[in-house]
């Protein structure tokens, strides 16, 4: 492709997604394919001779469109939000363009030196503690994870190396594997699925506790089962402290988790996939009491800050351990600046990676700080509004107190008839949410997600879910 | 940002990368910049208010490219070459606003559909055999992991996995613990660093196996390797074969490797990162023999086959073990499709991932398979040039046989001289290579990289290395 087709190419890509973002709301939100669909509208095999990117074009209304989900529709209330914004799509033009592999300083120092400076710009936006931060001239610092899987993947590796270093200081007979299998990593009955498959795939046993009424993580329940722990021999060495659970976005109690861990010497390792972005707006801070206390902090920009997925900054105050989990050093990749800035192929789980901090820059400048907390106050807003009209009406109960732009919500009555009447919601596909369950008590999640989203929004959503429910409950007392 | 804005903004950000990658050979491609560059070129914080986008294009050659090491330029000759191409920038732009998170069928059926397909169209370029494509009915699919260094470890769990499995059968007393301190994993003591990491990472013993005069690893030393293991009451499960290694693009015999793997039950792993893609040239196949043996495979087209990083290929004749080493199952990643299509979020180790199966497509539709080979063609021609250049000058040698796009030579005499000319020739940045080792042996790399490399680049390159040359013979005898 020569360089007048690609800016004619760019240009008229330019415009579909324009064309596309501006007008998704006409969209219907879920597909109506079934799996296999795309088989027969493709050929079975790559084309010999190569195609003009005019037929691309003509393809995607036909081939990809009928398949997607509309993550950015406002009529998307599942899972979390996950970001998108244009100052984000232009940066990555310019990462693909640029097309470095960052993996050590040499390797292209603009993409090291950007994502440390980026990091602490981030750090500082969200009140961080200043032993986080790489400008505080201590060995703190931050990093761009792929994801909140890997980050928790990433610092349970450090703790572990950390652990079996203080372990086989007491005990020099005791081999690796000796100590590994009495290893102990808790996290909230509540936390995300990945934090349960980082113990498994870090190879350790993994406590899910239970929470209280609220359905946070208390200091007493861990004290409680690291007591237990300790007195069948085993090591507790590892703890995720999550701020905004997946299914219902509550808060553990990281002021009471933290001294606990810090006397134990137990690895805490904060979790705020969703809820970090919240935290540029200093009235929700409160709830990252205690992250002084924690060893790793990590939280997703590419959910709620408007920066395109994957851009998920862990913050280490020490990365030393992590750095010796990982840390296999090839001549090939030696340089002479080794040590005077960081390689950050030694903090992660792959060694390549792209220049992922453009994505940040751009989008902190031309959103600027403001405008950022506009965005978060306004789905937070939008949250209430529904939350409203949910209390309302008396056949509905919201089951989750609501604090940012989730609410968890249910019909009174069984949980078979919420089943039924989600079914019926997505099955008509003008609006999409996913349900979740605790203690057995089955509830539909409606987060605020798009970009695009607004009160006519919110207020189409609540009309699709009522006549929805209209159905469900005429059909169950018919 | 509004659409017109984001326009005007796309259309100059084309400009700007047509222009800097059309001019990219007039670049130094080394940065001249120290660590700490960047710090007192950016502000501390994130700015309040939203800037022009005007500001940031202002800035990229006063902050940005002073610190970029060039990958595309024709004079960068570092590690292996990184993928880059007009098509898969406008991919990534239409991946970037879609931005659904397909870690589910449901949750962007395209998302899937589209990368099974993917991966069979670039599976059948490459003629692997069919138990490994979705397309045969049986069991095997592709899934695009984000670098090999992902795949070898997302293997390797799948083979713990599948061990732990098979020897709790025999020994039913034996805790996982008790199992993994047994297990040991292979490879050559040529292969990636990535491989030995992966072994860190998963908690097993890992062992460098020797290479034959050719550095590749043989059947007899694998063979003699699991004996002894054996006999001191190991448990041997993986295996990783290298097609064309890091530091001298050897190649390991699969074809030796896969019938004692297969009679150990010992999972094969092929890591063809930067080779595979020259397998789309059926005369490079032969490198491959064997690979029907082999578990699983993996290449990178984000190496050379022209889709932007990160893209890298990994095929499994039976995912069942992957998948049941990640399965964690929570509700609202639940739907009513599970099982008739993959939910990818089983097979790798985020949760996340972006659309990425687009950039296959649109560059294997825009450049077609023929332009693809004549890709590979050429590049392997160039480095043929580069060999004939050094053979011809009787102060240098050729360390290792030229098979694909990357040449192993040195000056005749010590390492220490050796080393004194890479430094000189990267000191001076007008080119840039990296070295390595093998038994000793220290030695300057030449990989071809760049999609707009020409003979002239290589004489270029080669004049460049002689002058280098020159002034470090004079002065070492002098």
């Amino acid at each position: 492709m020569d360089p007048n087709e690609f800016k004619d190419f760019s240009k008229d890509m330019t415009s579909f997604i324009v064309n596309y973002l501006e007008n998704i709301r006409e969209r219907r939100v879920l597909p109506t394919v079934e799996p296999g669909y795309m088989k027969p509208l493709l050929p079975e095999e790559a084309p010999q001779k190569a195609e003009d990117w005019q037929n691309i074009m003509n393809d995607l209304e036909r081939v990809i469109m009928p398949g997607v989900t509309h993550w950015h529709s406002p009529k998307f209330h599942a899972y979390f939000p996950t970001a998108q914004s244009y100052p984000a799509i232009v940066a990555d033009m310019l990462s693909g363009a640029i097309a470095c592999i960052g993996f050590t300083w040499i390797a292209s120092p603009a993409c090291t030196e950007l994502e440390v400076i980026m990091l602490d710009w981030v750090g500082k936006m969200i009140d961080l503690p200043k032993p986080f931060l790489a400008c505080s001239g201590g060995k703190g610092g931050g990093v761009i994870q792929g994801t909140a899987s890997e980050a928790t993947l990433v610092a349970l590796l450090g703790a572990k190396v950390k652990k079996i270093k203080q372990v086989k200081e007491q005990h020099p007979d005791w081999s690796d594997s000796d100590i590994v299998g009495k290893l102990v990593a808790y996290g909230s009955a509540q936390a995300h699925s990945s934090v349960e498959r980082a113990g498994l795939l870090g190879g350790v046993k993994h406590r899910l506790l239970e929470t209280d009424s609220k359905h946070q993580l208390r200091g007493e329940t861990l004290a409680e089962a690291i007591r237990a722990d300790k007195e069948s021999g085993l090591i507790p060495f590892y703890v995720v402290g999550t701020l905004g659970t997946t299914s219902s976005c509550t808060f553990d109690r990281i002021d009471e988790l933290g001294p606990i861990c810090n006397s134990e010497e137990i690895w805490l390792h904060v979790d705020a996939a969703y809820a970090g972005s919240a935290f540029i707006c200093p009235e929700f801070r409160y709830l990252m009491r205690g992250v002084e206390r924690a060893d790793s902090f990590n939280f997703n920009p590419h959910k709620w800050m408007l920066v395109n997925f994957d851009c998920s900054p862990l913050w280490l105050k020490d990365p030393t351990y992590v750095i010796n989990a990982f840390n296999v050093d090839p001549l090939y990749l030696k340089h002479d600046m080794q040590g005077s800035a960081p390689d950050y192929r030694h903090w992660q789980i792959p060694l390549g990676r792209r220049f992922r901090a453009l994505k940040l820059w751009f989008v902190l400048r031309l959103y600027g700080v403001e405008n950022l907390q506009k965005y978060i106050r306004n789905h937070v807003a939008q949250a209430h509004e529904f939350e409203s009209l949910v209390l309302a009406d008396p056949r509905f109960e919201v089951v989750e107190e609501v604090v940012l732009g989730l609410v968890c919500f249910r019909l009174k009555g069984s949980n078979e008839l919420n089943e039924l009447l989600l079914k019926r919601i997505n099955g008509a596909g003008n609006i999409h949410l996913v349900p979740s369950k605790i203690n057995d008590c089955y509830f539909l999640r409606l987060a605020i997600c798009s970009r695009f989203s607004e009160s006519k929004d919110i207020q189409y959503s609540w009309q699709e879910i009522k006549t929805r429910a209209d159905e469900v409950l005429k059909e169950n007392s018919a």
